[in-house]
Order: C-alpha cells, then structure tokens, then sequence
C-alpha cells in the first residue's frame, strides 16, 4: 500500500509518499505558481510517475497548507500545523524525540511545541509580516544579487564580523543592505547579518511557545545552513535539521493519511 | 528679524522662514539624498536666496527631524513631535484650533494629541514598520507604474469601488497588487484600495492616542487627495490639510526659533 501527503503552500507545492510500513519512499517539490491546483495534480503525478505508479494504487491521501481546500482529489485534508507535528515527531524520533518544532516557510514561520506523543500543546505563527519568513531572503538576495542557493556559502565565507541589519521590516532592511554594499561592505558579512536578523526574529517567536529540546528545524529556508548556524547560536542548542526540510509536513500528512487508512479498515 | 526651521527628515528636507511677527515667509523642500549634511545646508542657503537674506540676516535657527544633531550650524534642536505640535496648533488657529495631528512621514507615521496651548499631552508612533508610511505609497506606485503625484487623480477616477488590499505588509501587499493587476483590475481601483488600507492602520494609531477635534493632517503623503478623502472616510470626520503639508514641522521650529530669540533678548 502507498500513501501521499501534498503540502499546497503558497510558494512551493511539497509531495511525499510513504509506504505500507510508515516509511519515506520519495517526495516531490515543485513551484506553486499561480495555477495551484493544477500544479497540485502535476506534483502528485510526478512523485507517483517518480516511483511507476499509478493514482489507483495510491491508498489514501491527505492534503494540507493554504491551497489544501482546492485540491479535490484528497481523501481529507489536515492544518499544516498538525501535519507539521505529526511528521517533526515521526522524523524526530530518530533523534530521541523533538518537542519543539521551527517552520520558516516562505511566506509565514511558526513554532510549534508538542508532546511526546506528537500531539499539539502550544503554537505561534506570524504570517501578516514578511520579516522573518522565506520572502525576506528573497528580497535580500535578489538586493545583492545572489542566489538563494548561494547565501548559505556567503555566511561562511566572510573575513569579518557579521554586520548588526537595525531594520526589522523587510522593506526598510531593502534600503539599509543597498547602503551597506554603496558604503563598500561585503556581501558575505550583510548576508551574515540577514541571517541573524531572522535568527533573532524566530528566537522571539519559539519563545512565545517556550523553548523544550530536541528542537526540528523545517521549512524551505532551513536548506540555507547559515541560516542553520546562526538559528543554533540565538537558540543557543543544537538543531535538528531534516535531509528535506521541505517536507516534513507533506511527510505528516502521509503519515496521517496511513493512519486513517489503517483506522477506516479496522472500521474505527 | 526672520527665523528658520529646518526638518532634516530621512526622505526630505524642509526648510520654513518666519519673519519678526512670526508670520511664514516661505519654504523649501528638497530631497534628503545620502548627504544629509550637505543637502541641508544648500536647502538653507536656497531658502534665503529666494527671499534675498544672508544668514546673517537670521537671528535664529532651530533644527528638527531624524538628521537634525548633524546639523552643526543650528542655534539649538527639538525633537520632530514637539515641533510638529507647535507648527500644527499654529497653523491650526486660522480654522478654529486642532487638538489631534496625523503625520505621515516618508518612513513613518505619528498621531499626537495636544492641548489647546499646543503642547504635546499624547503620541503614538510607528518608524519600525513601511505600511501605513509613505513607503507604502513609494513601493505600491511603482508596482503600479504611477508617479507618486498621479495617485490622487487615479483614486477618483475608479469606475468600480475601492479593491481590498487584504495584506497589510508592505512586502505582501506588493505581491496582491501584481495579482491584481494580473486578474485585470484597473489601477484606479487599487489606488483607492491602498489609500484605503493606509488609512485603516492611520486610524488604528489615530485611536491609540484618542481622535479630538478638530484633527490635523500633515507630512508628504497628505498632498495626496485620495489618501485625505479615505482618511476622512475612515475617520470620518473632515481634516485640516494645510497648504504645505511638508513643513509643517520645519514651521514650528522656525515658530520656536523665534520664541526662543524673544525669550532671550527679555534676558528669560
Ligand atoms: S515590518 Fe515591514 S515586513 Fe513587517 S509587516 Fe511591516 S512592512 Fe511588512
């Protein structure tokens, strides 16, 4: 049996599949774009086509993120929030089990503690602000003209300190980097202080939910390690970062999507 | 005897001569540019020039504004919102006195309350954050492709009612304003949207520090028309909107100068 979890956010669209056993088979990450639905069912068809299969064989499937409600083809749809717990827990216990779970997405971030069980206890999220979330790395990046995939090198490759960015609005912060580069500082030490302007943006935010270890780091934005490295030194603990971090909530909701299969057959 | 007021503002520069019975003579406004310094010194210079005066010919100078302690050539400086009190209940007399100030900066907003001898009792203010400051307008026309001054005719010339702009981050909003405008919206409607939306967090402050009548609208973005007809909506009372409504702060500073020379000729 195979199960799939979609991710409908509003920048990427995540895909994962899992199989009869609970176990990460493949997952498929593409661009939301404008046509969500359509993107959607193309994703799904890529990670089945990925792994030669077909919709049919395909047991159940949940759907989650801001797009989830258009997407008709789901068997349900969750919150991104619970999906986000349940697959930080199931990918945590690898690690001994996390608690505390940091999503920086690219239009929102949250934190989300959780029990052992991967239930819920307490959430923030901030998605009205673009400071501290996935598009602040972007307006950044394209100000210096670097590649998104480029800023994680560009924290480690700075001969000095990374410089203090005093604007938290994403906007106002536009306008102190492009004074930063014409006053001849270097990238990698503005790209290092970008880092720790959002590592310190987060660290208000986990706080708001407190603060328990293990701590999960997902999202889009936790590829970027020295966005990883900075977070680790606000936080002051060592992060668990997943190999995909985009996933982890698809992940949950393939997760979820056995469970109720499992659940439905034994007519709970 | 002739006094100056200047605002060192980190969008512009504002520069008010009052004469010996405290009456506006004239004013200038230049763009702040990266050499506040010097921008502020030939924004003086072509304020005097205009009306034929040496500086000498000043008895006293008083800066104000973000940029006002590099100012070294002022006889003494205030702070923006106890100038901005003083040329507002000055200027407010002609129509029957005001007791609340809106001001909208280049790079942020402020409400003040003041008492009817025009000293400060209450304000509120937001320089963290672009929405609701003249940013928003700056980013949202060239998103639109209008020139700043085109935005007051577009706001009335909507065949449709005002669009929601639902996000109220600058960022954001960027991105709905492209949407709509994909979706084949008129610029008219979503100019009006935005006036709305600034207004909306306007009032927002507004409330923080208590709406008295009568209330007074000044800074750059109050040259806008549309901006001041949905803020009298939101409000819902009319506004005093002076004729010059950059300088209403560089007016209360040259009013001070002037108060402050008296006060030390009588040997206060
Ligand atoms: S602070 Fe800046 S980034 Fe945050 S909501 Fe305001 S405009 Fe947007």
């Amino acid at each position: 049996n195979w199960f799939v979890g979609i991710d409908i956010g509003s920048t990427a669209i995540k895909a994962a599949l899992v199989d009869g056993d609970g176990q990460l088979v493949g997952v498929h990450v593409t661009d939301s774009g404008s046509l969500f639905h359509k993107n959607a069912k193309a994703a799904l068809q890529a990670l089945l086509d990925g792994h030669g299969l077909q919709r049919e064989q395909v047991s159940y499937l949940i759907a989650t993120g801001y797009g989830r409600k258009l997407f008709k083809e789901a068997d349900d749809s969750i919150s991104e929030i619970t999906a986000n717990a349940i697959g930080a827990h199931e990918a945590g216990k690898a690690h001994g089990g996390v608690r505390t779970i940091i999503n920086i997405g690219g239009q929102d971030s949250k934190a989300i503690q959780i029990d052992d069980q991967g239930t819920v206890v307490n959430f923030a999220m901030n998605d009205k602000c673009a400071a501290g979330t996935g598009r602040f790395l972007d307006v950044a990046a394209a100000n210096l003209d670097i590649d998104l995939e480029q800023l994680g090198d560009y924290h480690f490759n700075g001969k000095g300190a990374p410089l203090t960015i005093n604007s938290t609005c994403t906007v106002f912060a536009e306008s102190e980097i492009i004074g930063l580069l014409a006053n001849g500082h270097g990238k990698e030490e503005i790209v290092a202080g970008i880092h720790y302007s959002i590592a310190k943006r987060t660290l208000r935010l986990a706080k708001r939910v407190g603060i328990e270890d293990r701590v999960y780091f997902d999202g889009g934005p936790a590829l970027n390690r020295g966005l990883v490295a900075a977070l680790q030194d606000e936080l002051q603990r060592e992060l668990v970062v997943p190999e995909h971090p985009q996933t982890t909530t698809a992940f949950g909701a393939a997760i979820l999507a056995r469970a109720e299969w499992l659940a439905e057959r034994r007519g709970v």
